[in-house]
């Protein structure tokens, strides 16, 4: 999304053309920094110390740390530490596993010669999908937001409630809970978010604040109390969180307070 | 209650036995400070800046911020303008209007000579049944955590969720909704209380935890969010808090999040 006016992914390639770009989330809200891992350690690092946070994105960095690896070294063993180093870094995380497993068994069949650019491509198509997914969340929540804010007077503002970072800063680009929020304020509805400081994190006020306000969605940061009084006066549309989990009857399993 | 094995309350005669000590409630967590008003003016700014605060302590500093008035000068027109001075530090506090109307409407009948005599035991008195209220609520809240707390196997905490402050440092001593758990742990009841922070002044964290704490409660101090997750877990008995305003249905007013 936007960052004052340039557009901007969480992760990217640099221009070189084989190192990766980020930017450094430890330094939210103070400061926006990009910083470019070099090695696969680096981009383990990155995960470790939460330069990078948020399932998806930590997916991608996972990826760019196996092609960087392999730019490195690719042989069937360097492959095989790198994923299992990168795993590591966070052994309970379901997508990175998958992730790393995807990109072992596919690397694997590639001659080592031709890893490094495969690695690269992969990681390249793995940020592409995730962006796929957010813009598809998107355009279905952007459906209801417009079909409701056709039922309120023109101009008033259309209020959606968020509680954490489910957003482009969490994913490569749009977030999941945002995209509909990003489209719907792109496509000129005029949504206001309230966004949940979350505690004791502070995600909300220090991430998602910050990336609403630096894309010019206009947004209010409350205490994560004052929903359900909001809720009671009619000051809430919509609320859209991620969900760590949902069942199949459509219970959600998501951060405390949610 | 104890701060670290020595008693106190919030508000006292000082031992020249015409000024005031009371506890600087600015500087917690950090710091436990005393500080002597001396005039009716320091009462009053101690008020305004929250050197004191919850409605009981405001009252008892405006009762000897009226005594400190009427020694300076025990006029009817000093009584009148001490009054409302006081009354100027917080005009929506139906406590502090009733408790000045009391002081004027009981001091003017007493002639001058012997108003400031008169005003310190009437502060000292307001000081008096502020701790006899708590005292009841305490001894009933006992009485319900003791008949609970039978039910539970032996050793077994009794798990208290509570949220801002209602404590100690809110009245003159005991507390509302801490004087059940004061006097329970006292008591020998194994009770611990759940602290929610309290956001967004931390009223829980910086100060219902610092009670406690001095006083040697168990406690843990969680992010407002958590209750829930608590209590479906089983993990709450009881949850007392302060009630601005009680309606005769029992439905409760009190701060954001309660």
């Amino acid at each position: 999304m936007n960052v004052d006016g340039k557009k901007y992914r969480t992760i990217w390639l640099a221009q070189d053309g084989d190192s990766v770009e980020i930017i450094d989330q430890t330094k939210f809200p103070y400061a926006f920094e990009i910083i470019k891992p070099h090695t696969m350690e680096d981009a383990a690092h990155a995960i470790l110390v939460m330069q990078v946070r948020g399932a998806p994105l930590i997916v991608a960095t996972a990826a760019y740390g196996v092609a960087l690896a392999m730019r490195a070294d690719s042989s069937d063993e360097a492959l095989h530490n790198a994923c299992s180093a990168l795993l590591e870094t966070r052994p309970p995380a379901v997508n990175l596993h998958w992730a790393l497993d995807r990109a072992r068994k596919s690397l694997i069949q590639v001659a080592p010669a031709l890893r490094a650019v495969a690695a690269f491509t992969l990681a390249s198509e793995i940020c592409d999908e995730d962006i796929g997914i957010n813009m598809a969340i998107g355009m279905h929540g952007m459906e209801l937001i417009a079909a409701i804010s056709e039922t309120k007077r023109k101009g008033e503002p259309f209020n959606i409630l968020t509680h954490c970072n489910a957003g482009w800063l969490a994913t490569v680009d749009w977030g999941t809970a945002t995209a509909p929020v990003y489209m719907s304020h792109d496509g000129g509805i005029p949504v206001h978010v309230w966004v949940d400081e979350t505690r004791p994190r502070n995600q909300g006020a220090f991430l998602t604040a910050w990336e609403l306000g630096h894309h010019g969605v206009p947004h209010t940061v409350i205490v994560d109390n004052a929903g359900g009084h909001l809720m009671q006066h009619g000051q809430v549309d919509m609320v859209i969180t991620g969900t760590d989990r949902t069942t199949a009857s459509g219970d959600v399993c998501n951060k405390i307070g949610t």
